[in-house]
């Protein structure tokens, strides 16, 4: 193989710069020519190259965002969308892809492989960690600190008001980002999608903690949690609660941003010249990750439909420490 | 004066610890007793006092929040109310008080002193910097910083996917908090509710950008704007440019909170130290606050009912950085 | 068993409050007294506990350092100093131990209970990660962040000056700190103790480095490397290259402290519960670490004596990424 | 004046390029020319100039360091070194010079103008913040900042271990990092060049600390100290405290980098536009800073000639706060 193509599409997350500096430098260490693709599939239908050198991707290891930049194509979910962006590829005589992403990305990728055939190797960049293929996925590690800092700063204001606060983190259906920034900030509850938390349990929990004289709170919720975001559980609450001064955080976009942290810089750093070296070595179809502190590659079809656990142990520790 | 009191009212600001601890070291410097009053002027109604020592505020200095907490009274907003307080300080032999506040708190301080007499020196604590007297305000910078940091980071998914994003700070009824985060923050417009900024400026200001070929855009929003807040301006905004990826992001409690930046833990400790030897020299009815570099004692009457003017020369830059 | 102890011991890390945090909740949650030893072994010689309750531990999760203090005990290594820890002991009945240190340590731990049979779990609280029997130790992960946010700092101002600089981190005799800071720093060449680099080899690659018009170089040095520390190894480098403005910056101390990360407040929660609850399950003479997400329990002895490999792929990709 | 140029020099503080940015935004808006000249004095004697546009300078408000590198240039101190560099700005046409940097680069900057008459205005740009014209010099809150984080952690791991820190700032001659992180940080004492300080009085201050039962220390210390630096301080200390664990911790070039403050940011801003209008405005000889709030324009001569007093109050609450 002695051309690649490289992207990153759907939501961004911290560390898909480094991502793509690992697979630039891997394919210059290889004597494999890259070009970057930018805005995902949309500039992958319009042709929007450009072949990228050592100095492309230098100073860019703690960028956050994407110097690609990111989109989410409509046009590429259609026959003919793909079809133009093969003629593009082939235009180019791109003989492989990398595909940084989540699993809206691999659905595209995957359906485009069988469509076209061309080799593609996708790493998993996303904040919401809710990949199977991979224990953590890149931007992961940085959004769970990013939301940690918010609740640390959160919680000196909760101190000094007695208050209960509802704190909202991101992670679209999955529990991955609160269940860790609660157990890193000492939250007294922690709810997630993965677990049915009725709001009579949330109050009963935290008057355990009044009771015990506790006199400030946070509960932090995942967006995707069954009895609603953070506001409409607040809610919720403050119908049946009504001594406490009750307020919501909604933190937003800031996890999606930001300077990636070490781990995640590694990491991707790691799975950026894996996925490379991966198309060089045969793979196809597939997404690079790390699991149990081994490379491997899973099948497109397996990342998307398998679910990755969460972590049970976590949970269980959410209730023992907030005692 | 041989026993003091110090309290912390309303909104909490970072630095506010700083403040107490320099008020407390002061006076045993001088060998003054100083009690600290939990909670505001309802603890101070309630007589919830404790005598501080030296280890008292061992290793407060950086943090946020506020050791003696806070709370908005309303009980202290009756004559019956002020009744008990003067009786509780009077049980205790308290000869003069330290609040540490905004406009709220010196209020209150201000009719207190009225019909009883105590001398009192307020210290400017809140992170809006709407306080005449005082160039800037105990936790006004490191509000700034957090809302800079979560501009910065915020930019970074901005910039990936070409959005336009209307992020909201704090400031209640003033741009303070906005113009800074702002032009630190390299964003395209800055509406306060000291200008009149109408929707059609708005746009016509991000169509030249758009023009220009920016792609992405940062507008950063005081809470108190006079078309609304972030959400309401953005609908607006939403309903009259129909090709742009429009985000809100309201970024809240975290601006509260967090460690001092060490302008706040110097300016809060200058405050406390100066509110306490004020008080010794004879200082009462009245805030300390650094003006152009010196120390100042402003009466409260003028510190709730004068303005403090925003910086044009800073409004005027907004315009000229972004072209 | 009704009744523990718990103590920090050896060069601090962060997120070892986090561990005293999730141990003393845990021994609530199951009913167990626990008691805290101040400083370490010389705390348990002199008998220096203290009964821990929840509150004891409210607010640590994010603070760095140890609020049980640490020492390195020089009478401890006597039989007479480890009798009158034993007596101690006894005399408030306790009937097992949480060590939280490195492997001093668990040096003195294991001689310990194999002289007085008191069961005792480690948890592993360093910032060097060379401990064998856990992938991560608790305080690596912000150790690395920290050196990582430095070199960064550190790279602006060498990329203004056109300047070589020599950076050395903390480690002891390993390269953990070194290879992750490195790589995530964007390093040019890393020198870690476990493979061997001469003058000669630096000299050749930042020669490349400069023929491929890299203006600025990183070069980061671990603190046990065979060719010294970075400022000898600058000064031979000095001797061989003139035109080169060399500087060197020794990180120090600031490795060992700060807010744990969001990582490491996880893990330290985890190992602290299983140490407590591995103390409940019989377990004795073991450390408690995370093995390929497990949870596992590995002798004292193999912990001092086994090695625990560098990773290879990651000294591999140190040179690919700098290509 | 239709075409101006700007460069840095000197050491680089963080905020440079906030105050290149909005120098070229400002000369944009004036519809004037302006010429960015690399790495200092060693550039404009080599004709290494670029045009700069609008876009030349996004996003790096938020950046360490200086896009336009820095330099001390040995040359330019000869007659023949600076007839070139006229030479230079004269085939360009340059009418106007805007010099961001410290006395050295003013002293050159002065000398150059009494020869070759090209008006220049100069923005202090220096972390030092011993420039005689400004309250504050660009990069200074965010050098203060940084060595506030270290202190912090480096006293997380002295609390632990009842250690004696003595911790190096930078400052070349003066002390107003010292005095600054030296409070914000809670040092026992600071010690700096513009007051003298025995190793006697360091001793007794200490003692007094350790008789109260302070079990751990932190001493800042300036680097141009008049007993030395922090190593050697500790040295001298050593040789007559016997009973306590010492070290040293030198901050080094972290002091120069990192992304800059609200505050650099917004000086950087103010300054760099004051210095673009002032040149406009015909103003020639000067350095642009804020005084008391207010824009002000001093000639080269007196900033390098005068001293600007240490903050007195400072230096007297040191000894206040420590008690």
């Amino acid at each position: 193989m002695k051309k690649v193509a490289i992207f990153t599409s759907g939501g961004d997350a911290p560390g898909m710069n480094a991502c793509i500096r690992a697979a630039v430098r891997g394919a210059i260490y290889h004597n494999v020519e890259i070009y970057g693709i930018y805005r995902g599939y949309d500039g992958m239908i319009e042709g929007d190259f450009e072949k990228l050198e050592s100095r492309s991707v230098s100073n860019i290891i703690q960028k956050g965002g994407t110097i690609l930049k990111s989109a989410r194509s409509m046009e590429f979910k259609t026959p003919e969308g793909r079809k133009k962006a093969y003629e593009q590829l082939s235009k180019e005589g791109i003989e492989g892809i990398i595909a940084i992403g989540g699993d809206g990305t691999f659905t595209g990728a995957k359906i485009f492989f069988e469509e076209y055939g061309i080799p593609t190797v996708g790493a998993p960049g996303t904040i919401d960690n809710d990949l199977y293929g991979t224990d953590y996925t890149i931007g992961f590690d940085t959004a769970v600190n990013t939301a940690l800092e918010a609740i640390d700063k959160i919680r000196d204001t909760a101190d000094s008001h007695n208050r209960l606060f509802f704190i909202e983190v991101m992670g679209r259906d999955s529990g991955y980002i609160a269940i860790r920034s609660g157990i890193g900030g000492g939250a007294e509850l922690v709810m997630v999608p993965e677990t049915e938390t009725s709001i009579n349990e949330v109050i009963s929990t935290l008057q355990e903690g009044w009771n015990r004289k506790k006199t400030s709170s946070i509960v932090v919720v995942a967006e995707g949690d069954e009895e609603g975001n953070a506001m409409e559980i607040a809610e919720k609450v403050k119908k049946q609660v009504h001594m406490k001064d009750i307020k919501v955080s909604i933190l937003g976009h800031i996890q999606r941003g930001g300077t990636p942290s070490a781990q995640d810089r590694i990491l991707a750093s790691q799975l950026g010249l894996a996925a490379l070296e991966g198309l060089l070595e045969g793979q196809k179809n597939v997404m690079v990750g790390i699991v149990n502190n081994e490379i491997v590659y899973t099948s497109f079809e397996d990342c998307i439909s398998k679910t990755k656990e969460l972590n049970q142990n976590l949970i269980r520790m959410v209730k023992i420490l907030s005692v």
